[in-house]
């Protein structure tokens, strides 16, 4: 094995980025009497060479047993099985969990950033669709061990993350639908930028090719994960002169609008059409009719989460930096053979 | 104004308990090394002397700025909703929040009453159908100031506590069916023990009689709050020779069973079936027909019991030691005139 390259000292440090020995230690400590200019020319060469937060430093200063949750918003049954798998394995780990809510700031903030390290934090779980490359290594500065759970795009490899087999899910959604003899099957994605569901419909339109069904461009919508655009989109495809005999929503909540939108159109479910949602949220048991839909385990996910971020703490070493749980079609009652 | 009465020394204390001044003063500071037994004979006569834990002990061991939040289950929009008012106020306040699930327990445990202690939080917020005497008097001895949400019984005027008017909210549902023009009004209550439910009913009976109809105690069941309690409590009464013309659910939940019950039994809402909920948790709006329902302003509930907290935290004195805030009738869909 070759000896590891040498670091360059914090005084080459303090050269290259035109400060003094004391600034750059104090960067490198997390202390905040730093202008931000100064912090982050010497963030950017502290990172570039490799440097880390010395974990004696935050040992010293750790003063409880704590796991930060961090999540953009706290207004769905989502985001609250994530919580409640990462509170199960915080729990028998005996540690506390502190919640964060970003309120669609859809960044870390500095103001929590002070707080995880003046709290002593063991590490966080990050429940974020972004996450910018100076939050991270600010968080690897501070010796603040961090799991992704999600994600707009896929992340690097130096980033752990938790996901779910979006691809999968779509699949086997579709193929349900295609097995009870559909062959005008309607989808409606969430939010397109996302790479989530851009992984279900290709899984939609994978299930449709394989089963030899030309996908119809007309059939394919996107809306946001919401009712209102769950709702909005069926009302265009139920209008459609030849509209679909299922639809295959991007979301349990979009579901609930396709639900509304063909009570509204007279059409009932399942007799008139056939609707499969995605997430399998508490109440898609509770729709009537009960919801087929695309189970994503949420809470196996965020206790997933907890349990990388515990072998982070402990120094241990992953098998992998993301793993993928896999998703499970639940069929209940809104789907059926189409009645023509 | 008179003089206040002094206390009794811990030497005074020690006696009585048949254990040395250093045991005594070792119960008051909250430490873990005294046999359960005698912890629970010097707590007794610690409270009825009113002796609390020094503020000053407890000062030396902040180490944060936390609240804690504890709730027996995370898993509905109800504690989802709670927990959101809260985060709200304290992060404006600048305060982490972490969050504690006593899984059913019901109660807390030794276990959170020492991490409380060890993290220097600065209170509690308790979701919690019932508070031990003990564990009030554990908490105000560790001079951990809380505030309880809810709860089975009318709390002690000693403990500050946050509820809704459940009365006013069961009063308005059935004034609201009553204007309709219904007359045969079932009412599902949850658990019958709980105050709440109890509170509920005595609206939904008073508001009978206000307008002259007999209650008919066929038309009242008793279920728990969820689902499956509405969707077997409801087909019991759809399934009565003279079954009702509208239904009033003790929560959201059981409106969901209700809604199924209906449509198995080729009833349609509110054509054939009218039906109010209470809670107006988020997914209320996304039924099918859209549910109309008794708001309780849980966000804003969470949200006053994490200001009456840091009014204690600084110790400051409430206006009074219980507050109720308004419920509020909110009508969509799923109330109609009776077809008859």
């Amino acid at each position: 094995m070759p000896a590891p390259k040498p670091r360059p000292t914090l005084a080459v440090v303090a050269r290259e980025a035109h400060v003094t020995v004391p600034t750059v230690s104090k960067v490198l400590n997390g202390h905040t009497d730093v202008s931000s200019d100064t912090r982050r020319r010497v963030e950017a060469l502290l990172t570039a060479y490799g440097y880390q937060r010395p974990r004696t430093a935050r040992r010293r200063e750790h003063r409880g047993n704590l796991i930060d949750f961090v999540i953009n918003e706290l207004d769905s049954a989502w985001g609250l099985s994530l919580l409640t798998g990462v509170e199960q394995v915080a729990e028998d780990a005996g540690a506390g969990l502190v919640v964060t809510v970003l309120h669609n700031r859809a960044s870390l903030t500095r103001r929590w950033l002070d707080a995880v390290t003046a709290r002593g934090s063991n590490g966080a779980i990050l429940i974020l669709s972004q996450l910018a490359e100076e939050h991270q290594a600010e968080l690897r500065r501070r010796a603040v061990p961090f799991v992704l759970v999600d994600g707009i795009e896929q992340p690097s490899p130096q980033v752990p993350s938790v996901g779910a087999t979006n691809f999968a899910g779509g699949y086997a959604a579709t193929q349900h639908l295609l097995g009870l003899g559909h062959r005008r099957i309607a989808a409606i994605g969430g939010p397109e930028q996302l790479l989530c569901c851009r992984a279900r419909l290709a899984g939609y339109r994978a299930a449709l090719e394989a089963a030899g069904v030309q996908p119809d461009r007309e059939l394919v919508r996107f809306g946001d994960f919401h009712h209102e655009g769950g709702f909005a989109r069926a009302r265009e495809l139920l209008d459609l002169a030849d509209p679909p005999t299922a639809i295959f929503a991007g979301s349990d909540q979009q579901a609930t609008g396709v639900y509304e939108a063909a009570r509204l159109a007279g059409r009932q479910i399942p007799r008139d059409l056939s609707v499969v949602g995605f997430d399998d949220l508490v109440y898609a048991q509770w729709t009537s009719p009960p919801l087929t839909t695309v189970r994503q385990p949420l809470l196996e996910m965020g206790a997933a989460a907890a349990r990388i971020l515990l072998r982070l703490v402990n120094g241990e070493k992953l098998d992998a930096p993301r793993i993928e749980l896999a998703t499970e079609l639940v069929v209940r009652s809104s789907t059926a053979p189409p009645a023509r």
